[in-house]
């Protein structure tokens, strides 16, 4: 639901700031019997993302129009690859072509960015997953294309996962106490995880009872020794400047979880152009 | 007005993304009457823009917050430069922290982008403005932004600027049919501007009577020997392909301005952190 | 958008003011499987508008009713014209009955007196455009009705033309710097229009370079003297205390344009009733 | 609350329309430093309404800006009576006259021609009353008004007062069947009105047992005949076709209230005009 | 419109507290593709009300699917009665389950608790009324409750009824200046009812005019003399205190209305579950 | 933010259904310069839930109110027991009464039932909790008040726990299956929930590695040999038919946690009244 009420949100607001008190160029010089048919097309590699959402994005501009996907969500495409078609109304066609890209390339960047980082530690028995550095508003749809590019969805916000950090650490009078006040007030369901920085503090950890560890910006032979010395005791999230060069070498330090903010805060558009062909 | 509407609907947006029930983690791990002072800190090179927006995401968390810039709006930072500070309920700047850091970021990197191609082009008599792929939701914001980072705005949408591109040419029967329909259209308080790629084109165009040249992807000496050409009878646009390399090059054909899609679809955020001092 | 979503705005605030709870003589009186006619009738002379406004109003309320047109949008009426006809569920037709004829009866009565002006007018080579003085939450819909009696619209708003006014020049300290201020700020595709009521003023705007002079309330002779002196440098637009009987010397002084804050602040609704045909 | 509501949701459209992304000839041409004095004042004879929704307009652009009336609300203007003082950024002021303008003038207007009517039929024990034609939205706000102006108000929309019109008569099988259906039905609390055309129909409506009688078009001497034979059974309304020529001879009837459309759907908006003052 | 305003809010908040970010549970466990049938059925004696809204949840979650309801509202059943069937996604009956039940559990609630208070009086010339002690945002949906249980509504809010208890006696100085300050205030539609708990108040009110007496936690004899004493002078209801062992004798004072706050604040919802099998 | 989203939500359409065009008893009775001071008493023994919904209510109506607490919120309240004061408009605390009360009676009674479940497990090492069978729309405040009771919180929604049920078993074939696809796609940080009858299903999903065990509808011996049986390898959870008379019994049985939908389906609001003293 919130990733419908988010949506609905953005497709108003979108078509509020671009369209407004109406498109004056095409109603000027294009008639409204005008058909056409647009072709969505990749001018790059990457994966699609999105397609849903380009078709509502026409849809709730002008309910006649039809839409018809050409690859699935998730596909890799290349430069030509066509992505999808929409026929009907050449007005609401052109109308609606900047806001459909603006969600689309901004999306497929992100599935395939991740789909990137899950390629480089293939082999590994390890998740990629995204972080809570999403843009406001966008938190639904780009954890939607996180997982369509093959990554995985770490905690949705602050309510459906317990993160202890270090400001919570501070406050709380040390781990031990931070993780028995957490077990004491949080819901029964969920799981406490611990970020961690050294090798006492995962030890206090694991004492404390934590289910996960955070290992934040740890070097890759800490990491090593710190999970072989964790064993089944708890699950393993690495975290802190992932980049693509080495995330292969994090995955083999036998890691559980990489947590990688750059999927959701560094990902760039992917290029499409929508082509229009007067019928 | 669509600045504060569409800034209040993400606010709203963003706090049921990452808020939504609660967080859980810190209301198990700190209490009510513990208060905190929280530093936001450059950790990279950049111009800051976000500060009014950072202010009202605490202020709408808990309306108890103190908040102090400690640099101004559009000012360049460092590493290490302190850039505002929260004072209050130390539960409420955990809760707000990360809803801030994702819009002051995204903004600050906007204008620090900016900043980057309004100096490549210093010296040159030439406006770098923005474009219409902008996230959506967050057009005002962005736009605002780009003018923090020294640029400036191009039409804001489609409502409010006239922009004949190939498709209305091609639907309106040629350029001078397009223009002569816009000029009958559309409010005598806007001007039309043209899309060209061909110097042919460009005295098409000009026949008509429209008032600015959109230079589509045209190159340099291209562009130098069109816009010689042209003088004072319309004002003269590059587009597309602009890149911070080539950006004075472009600046040295004489063109009025340049629009430049990157601005709003590739910047990177800036790193900054909010730091908590128990007080 | 702004159409739609005002539009949206309004029916929701017509419903619930008008029918609230619920309409409680028709519950009473009618029972639900009553079938009706209604035909909407003209009673007295004018210009159609807002038949697709009529249809949403009874579409939204009961979406099993059918609605059909008798005339077009735009078309003149008589006193006994039928105007269109619903079909369906008695008691919706009278529950919404009112609203939809709140909505007809004022944007016909716009439409009408606009194209009384335009009528006014003929053969002169000029535009009759409206203002912004509009019900506040209409304007979208005033707007449309200007249109539809034949006449065009001035500015949307005030954040899509420039139009200087005494107290910005005032402020901006004479009309050259405040005509310069403007060209330096405002975005490219925008013309400037300056407000002027004297030949000193008409020539410093003029030397300023702006694009558009709104002539206010000049007499007829002065406006004569200035257009001709004027000539092709820049756009005429008159202003100010325009009725039906001064319009046609206004047009003849050979101004371009003529704005007339009636349309939308002085237009009496047309005089249309609902008869229901029980069947 | 409506009214809470309806004024919220037409501010909200009012901005949105008017000032969209930006005012731009006041943001080009004025510092946001300036300060000024904004004075609304007359220029024509009246009855001022709907100082409050200024107030609210100012403040919800800007809440620094200060506002005082001048007058009380519903008391009469002359060409030249000040009417209200703004004080604050001469910005913001600017950005906001229009819509309060719209506001204020329609208001008044609404209360200008009700004090008109209620002065009219003075020396008689009558209240003039307004109808469900009003401008969708606005209900509140115009009933508000004609409160103002002096008259009183009918019911408010269709869920708190019953009205048998001829339309409920044929459906339910006569007066006297549908006075009985309604009182049946409807709460305790309300009482039932019936809208009559003959003396048959008054004679059928009151031996059913209705509260009060919907005069509908009579002559004068109808109506003094009917009103008379009525006595205190019922109280009398009249209505159809009042206009200031005719309301106090329909006034001499002995009618308990007098019912007038054009109060809410042909009000001419009261001309009143803000100066700023530079300080 | 406010029961259709008001349901359309509760369910976006009932989506939103339940489902939220997604239904992780099913979304893990079940295939998009499986099909479902979903059976309604009661667990014990009772009225059924909330069919309607049960077909909306489910529709707006999933329009495909499809909703047969197997009684019909108003229906007296017992356990292992079959209310309702739904078929289609398997995933999204599941998700809707539970809400959609919240909601049926509740009015049926309503309307079997209704239904016992009616049959309670059954030979007596009484109606059985509720009150304004409803659920929060419920009132439309709870009255609509009432009158499916064979109850009638009181007035729907403080805006269609006018009740004038103790606190309005007090600031109006006596029955009599409150009963003349109703009459000369209110709308001419609405009757005054006076909440009296004397004979003394009871005379003073009869002599004021007022048209319905609230009789106040009267004793039944007190209420059988009183009754007798007001004859057709005024409409009496029964208020305070009234349950299901005592209504009965209420009703034998010959009283018009009893009003009943139980009806909607202490109503047990009726235990309906869901079943599923899968197709 | 759910809580202060629900909140704002419900107290709009409470004003909107108790208040909609004004209160007409109060505006006709009492004057705008009336000032009073209201007394919240209890009349009944519980615990007190939403004093800051009251404030809420009052400030929100009319923000000149001023509001003290007399008791904290989730005391225990007896007969006669003033619980808060209100000071202010003697029109605007009569006007937000009822919805005032109608808050806080149904959480006080929420919160006072759950008050009686903790104290009859009073020794016992387990936790009350409540479930999702909650009111559409109240959630939030409903979950709110079960802690100020003394209880816990189960999972808020679906989103934010996995508890597999049998028709996610049948659906996903079997226990085992269930259990292994809900570790793979769920997010690592939440506990895996299962719903057992009988000891094969416990063994089953102990087996499985499921964290949580739901006991449905055990018998006490029953539920005491299966815990015995789990020791630490699962945390239990009672749910089915626990009534106030059984907790004690089925908290013997050593179980950690028992869910109670009782808790906010079936409480009784707590009675509560306003008196108005006028000062």
């Amino acid at each position: 639901m919130l990733y419908t009420q988010a949506l609905d949100a953005l497709l108003e607001l979108a078509f509020l700031e671009d369209i407004g008190s109406g498109d004056i160029t095409t109603e000027a010089t294009i008639t409204s019997s005008q058909k056409a048919k647009g072709i969505l097309s990749s001018k790059s590699d990457g994966v699609v993302a999105g397609l849903p959402i380009v078709e509502q994005t026409f849809k709730k501009l002008d309910s006649e129009l039809s839409f018809q996907s050409l690859v699935n969500e998730g596909d890799t495409v290349n430069p030509g690859t066509d992505i999808a078609e929409i026929n009907g109304c050449a007005k609401t066609i052109l109308i609606g072509e900047r806001t459909a890209l603006n969600f689309l390339q901004r999306l497929s960047g992100v599935a395939t960015l991740t789909s990137q980082f899950v390629e480089a530690v293939q082999g590994y028995n390890v998740r990629i997953v995204d972080t809570r550095k999403t843009t406001p508003g966008w938190r639904a749809l780009q954890k939607y294309a996180v997982r369509v590019g093959g990554g995985d969805n770490h905690r949705f916000g602050l309510y459906d996962g317990i993160l202890i950090k270090d400001n919570h650490i501070v406050a709380a009078g040390g781990i031990r106490n931070a993780v028995q006040k957490a077990k004491e007030a949080a819901p029964h369901t969920i799981k406490i995880e611990v970020e961690v920085e050294t090798v006492d503090q995962v030890n206090e950890a694991l004492d404390a009872g934590c289910d996960i560890l955070l290992l934040d910006n740890m070097s890759i032979d800490l990491m090593k020794m710190v999970i072989q010395q964790v064993g089944k005791r708890a699950i393993t999230e690495a975290s802190g400047g992932i980049t693509l060069e080495r995330v292969k070498a994090v995955a083999s330090t036998g890691v559980d979880l990489i947590s990688v903010g750059a999927l959701t805060h560094s990902a760039m558009p992917l290029d499409i152009s929508l082509n229009l062909h007067h019928i």
